[in-house]
Formats: structure tokens, sequence, C-alpha cells
């Protein structure tokens, strides 16, 4: 069973259970998605690149990066499923897509 | 094998081939999976939420929808290689955490 | 005098006093800018369409409202000066090309 | 006059004689700034921070930035217009109580 049909299903159980399917439409998803980037954009808004790369050796920056990070892909998998979309598979395809988009460089 | 590690390996193959590790600092993957959340949110800004729910049933809606999610789902996974973060894992703490946030209704 | 300038003119001093001119790139600046409309983005997610057009008749969430409101202008505003971009004078430029781009239904 | 509420009153003509009201919801208008500004942050996500300093000696990319905060400038002061909000005293009262919470470093 993968990681992402694992969430999918889990988040879906969450929602049920306290009868929220009612705001889960793919347009207030796709807004809660969006504000939880905009959280995770502010962790990172002053930092000089150098200091972002080091962001996870700060212990509490690190659990407000892996706590929004988590908020992120929890929405993301929401919507998705909303859509009936399989995230893994739309990812893979991409992937093929800009294979040949972004061509490697030839040694 | 789980998708999100999977994807993870691949973007990072993909990154490494083209040498474009210099451009994937935090900070900036964070602003590029910020600009894909855009493009996702104009998808559905002018919808009703009935619109929203019927969008995939519109081919070409539907396509620029998944290459979105996909846009999306990458660049969180890359995101999350940089900083050394299990997303399956800090996703599934959430949702931990937020069974207790949020208890299920007594009946 | 307009009260774009004004604020402008307010917004660097207010930097310049706390000596934040290093962090005020326009990348930062436009990463702030985006941090604030996801919080503003947030305010709105589960809201109907009618709810959110009554949004001001709660008064705490009128003044939420106002508030991510403020700061967003005020960082367009820093962004705008950074880049020495006359924001009103682009902005009736775009308004104009808009005319040419949907003209008006002909009765 | 103001150029912000020149602004304001030249969108809402703008919006009216094309009789797009109904789509103009605050809900709307928020994920609208929220896709433009995401459009915007695509112009520096790649960019060092000098990069991002210099980004208007570039004509291509200067036109493009230019064009992307005239977008948001105009869908900030639209929302601001659908809720009745005076955009510049609420710029000016949030510097106000900024001037406060940031106290100047004493000499």
């Amino acid at each position: 069973m993968s990681d992402l049909s694992d969430l999918s299903a889990a988040t879906a159980e969450f929602a049920a259970v306290r009868a929220w399917q009612p705001w889960h439409t793919p347009k207030n998803l796709a807004m809660a998605l969006s504000g939880e980037v905009g959280e995770l954009t502010t962790l990172f808004q002053w930092l000089t690149p150098e200091e972002s790369t080091a962001v996870m050796a700060d212990e509490k920056l690190a659990d407000e990066v892996r706590d929004e990070l988590a908020d992120v892909l929890l929405y993301l998998v929401q919507l998705a499923r909303v859509l009936d979309v399989d995230l893994a598979e739309v990812a893979r395809a991409k992937l093929a897509r800009n294979e040949h988009r972004f061509p490697p460089p030839q040694n």
C-alpha cells in the first residue's frame, strides 16, 4: 500500500468522522492549500540562501517547517481525492514529460 | 517501496543530471512551490463551489488541474528532500496531532 | 501628494530607521507579500460566496481582513519601491491595456 | 484625488461595463489576488538576492515585473472595494501600529 493512498484514505476518514465534507469543495481545498503554502513561505522569507539551507539546524524552526510541510501535503492529498486524481500517477507522468521538455545536457 | 520516496529519488536524479542543485535551495523551492499553487488557484478562482466540484468533467480543464497538482507535488517532494524531511512521516504525525486537536463529535 | 507615494515614503522611512534594508531585496519582499496574501486567503477559505460577501458584518473577522489588506498593500508598496516602479502608473497602464483585451459588450 | 480611490473607481467601472460583478465576490477576488502574486513569485524564484536587486535591468523581465505588480494592485483594489475598505486608511493605521510593535533602536 502506498504512502499517498494511505494518507488519502486517512484524511477522507478524518473529514467524514467530523462531517466536514460540505466544506471540502475543490475550490475551498485549493484555498486551504494556498494558505498553508503561505505559512511555509513566511518561514523562509528573510533568510539568505545559505540560511535557508541550514534551517533544520534550528530545532524550533525545524519543527515549524515539518509542521507546514505536513499541512501542505495533507491538503494536497485531500484536494486530489475530491477531484479523483491519482497524485502519484500524475506526478510520474509529469516527470516523464519534463524529461522531454528539458533534455539532459550532452557530453 | 513508497510512492513518495520513489518520487523523491526520481526528482533528485532529474535535478542532478541537469546540474540544477545550485538553484534548489530550500528558499527557492519554497518559492517555486508557491508559484505552482498560484497556478492551481487560478484554475478555480472564478468557479462556483458547484462548478469546482464538476471541474474534471471538462477535459481541457481536467488536464490543467492534473498538471498543476503534479507540479505542486513534485516541488513539495524536492523541498522535503533538500531539507531531509520524510514527508509521509510528518504527515502521519500531523494527522495524529489533529485527531487530538479536533476530537470527533460524541454521539 | 498621492496615497501611494505617501505610503512608499513612509515605509521606506520605517525600514531605514530600523536598518532593515539588507533584508528588503525584491526577492524577499515578494515572498513577504506572498505570505501575507496567504494569511488573507485563510480568512476566506471555508466561506461560501455569500458568507464572503457578508464577512465585514463580523467585527472580529472584519478587523482581521482590514489588517491583512493593509499588510498586503504595505509589502506591495515596498516591493515596488525597491524596484523603482511607480505602482499607480503601471496599474493605470494595465487597465488601459485591459480595455483593449476585453472590449465592452456591444448593445 | 488619490491614486487609490481613482483606481478603485476605474476598476469598478471596468467590471460594471462588462457585467462581471457576479464573479467578483470577496472570496473570488482573494483567489485572483493570490494567483497574481503566484505569477510575481515565479519571476523571482530562481534569482539570487543580487540578481533580484538587478531585475529591472533586463527589459523583458522588467516588463513582466511591472505587469504583475499592476495585476496585484488592481485585484487588491477591487477586493478592498467589494469589502468597502479604505485601503490607504487601513495601511496608514497598520503602519502606526507597527511603529509601536517595532520601536526604533535607541542610540
